[in-house]
């Protein structure tokens, strides 16, 4: 594992296999603070909720200590039975680390509709308790289902004087969009700041990064992000939008820009990154339509898998949005060259574009010329592997 | 081929190859009425659209003798010239016919923004006028892309003592949803009818049909249905809703109905065809759009093409949707055996279910029990085949 995990100062992290995979990979991981943290969360809309963000909701506003998180298992369409279940093994978890059960989040990805092992998962706490470190590589492992890369991105900063960290840790990789879909975040510093104001600094960061991606246009039950803060830098708590909460803003936002181009570049069967940047819209919705439109059309999608130059798709999808274009008037520039304007393909940029194609990240520009608004979203081709993977998976 | 083609009478049809396509299939079609026909269009929604509407549209409302119809170049995406090449050959056609160029309609189909070969088009027209014929079999033929099969259906039905044949060609196949995407369908009669009788009846029609399937997500700028009508049965005219008209509405339907089934089942890597039926639902577009959010759910599809169970997928799809739903009251049958009920999965019934997702038709019923409004749409698996078909089209 080429990424260096390191945590920011009073955390311990821990990852084990529980039993809850088939395979013996790790599937239960442990984030533990020594201080109490502020805590801001967010949490799939979608209406099949994971019974972890039904327990969830009700404790963010609390002082929290743990999280932890598995995969293998979703704890999604259990019924009541994947709530009690839950409370069951953070019950357990409580006792033995004399935390309140009010201070444990939890965090489960992985299959679906399936029982969660509860006796399997109680009877592995001490394992995992005991293998908590500050240095702990294997949280950001046992949070992976098909995954093919753990994926942790850790700034520093300095605020009044003291040396603070931030650190993200995040799984992917299928059913990502449009509001963060099956994705796992954990974004963990030592900074002290106020509850409002890391609630304000986290939403602008998520709105700008997480919100922003899609592999397939599918949206899990269990995508949750949460960012916690415990204050062990000892800085003067930050409580205003000063120069300290500009710097904690700016790498807030690098981390989960940074987490979110992870999540997409591993996604099911990526072969290739392309990002959709739609220019001088009318509105900035309409140039986020237009750009889901187009990174979730199945003929773009497999068009640039094929490395094969179909601007028609590309055009036909923003098309179908229904959106008041003028057709004639738009540019399609893929890596930067001009591939259509006036209505039509320019032939003689056909070869080089083509060229370009090969490439495992594209950079198509769509300009509407008709307002002054921007939006970029990074999606990926769909290949054969995407459908072998869940095809396979159930 | 095992498809009848019957022409009501008064309709002559051909179909050559003429070039358009590089392997020397069929491209090129024409239907020729020998009395003016009453006729009734639909056109994609998209807004990227072929030359053939801006054309097909200013003229519909004409007496209409002809349809000049290919396969291999959408003439979309062309500028100004995809115009202006269209009515050359429409030109050349209406000469050649001596029938006017507002009676004569066009369209295509194929792939996007390639110019379109006018000589070798203008110079193959003698021959395909040199076929045409009562008893054409080629027509159905010279309109396909991707497609494996010919999509042809005819009903006969007696009107005040006179027999009447409507008959229907469709061609699909990738890109259908959600308004019709690239299909072209032509519906000829020899029925008596008025204009606003037939506009009216072929509206209900293509609503119900062409408007509820779906393979890709994906909404063609080529849509195109067009209602030709020319009187030859010499009924007494039909002009008002009697008895007559609902044998008319009847026919019209089973005949967009059983298309549209053929296009589904003909889909661009299509091994099984998913009916997808939302019950009680609080509006009749609630239902739709929960339908249709599983309909194109790549994760439900892969799952489908798999043979593997997996309601979590389908149910996180209905969620994903935010319309408000309640997941505790759904019930979800497979194949008319419940497999979700109590926000949970039966797990008595997996097996039988799992057993049933061999066939090649598989019927999904989600009973959202929150109001009364229902809405079916087919939908297809989505298959390795279907990447290989669209990383390869360019």
């Amino acid at each position: 594992m080429k990424d260096f995990y390191k945590l920011p100062s009073g955390f311990l992290s821990s990852g084990i296999s529980a039993g809850i995979k088939k395979n013996g990979k790790l599937d239960l991981g442990l984030i533990l603070s020594e201080k109490p943290c502020v805590c801001s969360a967010f949490f799939t809309k979608n209406k099949l909720k994971s019974a972890h963000i039904l327990y969830d909701k009700k404790i963010v506003n609390k002082e929290i200590y743990a999280i932890l998180a598995n995969s293998g298992n979703a704890n999604a369409l259990n019924g009541k039975k994947g709530l009690s279940d839950l409370k069951k093994i953070i019950k357990s978890l409580s006792e033995k680390i004399k935390i309140h059960e009010n201070s444990i989040l939890a965090a489960s990805t992985g299959k679906i509709a399936k029982k969660m092992p509860v006796d399997t998962i109680i009877k592995n706490i001490p394992e995992l308790l005991k293998k908590l470190s500050k240095r702990d590589m294997n949280f950001p492992r046992a949070i992976l289902t098909t995954d093919l890369k753990t994926k942790v991105v850790t700034e520093e900063l300095i605020m009044n004087g003291k040396k603070c960290i931030i650190t993200g840790v995040a799984k992917g990789s299928g059913m990502i969009s449009p509001n963060m879909a099956t994705m796992l975040a954990f974004i963990l510093t030592d900074i002290k700041i106020s509850r409002n104001l890391l609630a304000k600094v986290a939403k602008e960061a998520v709105e700008n990064s997480f919100n922003k991606i899609t592999v397939d246009g599918d949206m899990s039950p269990n995508d949750t992000i949460i960012f916690l803060a415990n204050g062990a830098a000892e800085n003067k708590i930050i409580k205003k939008e000063d120069n300290n909460y500009l710097k904690i803003k700016k790498a807030l936002f690098n981390i989960c820009f940074k987490l979110s181009e992870k999540i997409v570049e591993d996604g099911e069967g990526v072969t290739k990154v392309i990002k959709i940047c739609i220019k001088n819209a009318k509105t900035k919705n309409q140039a986020e339509k237009i750009a889901r439109r187009i990174a979730n059309s199945l003929l773009v999608k497999t068009a640039f898998f094929g490395e094969s130059l179909n601007p028609g798709r590309i055009i036909s999808a923003a098309g179908a949005t229904l959106e008041s274009i003028d057709i004639n008037k738009i540019v399609l520039k893929i890596n930067n060259r001009s591939i259509v304007s006036n209505g039509q393909i320019i032939s003689s940029n056909i070869r080089e574009v083509e060229k370009n194609l090969k490439k495992d990240k594209i950079n198509l520009e769509l300009d509407l010329k008709i307002g002054r608004f921007s939006e970029t979203i990074s999606t990926t081709d769909l290949s054969y592997n995407y459908i072998k993977i869940n095809a396979d998976y159930s």
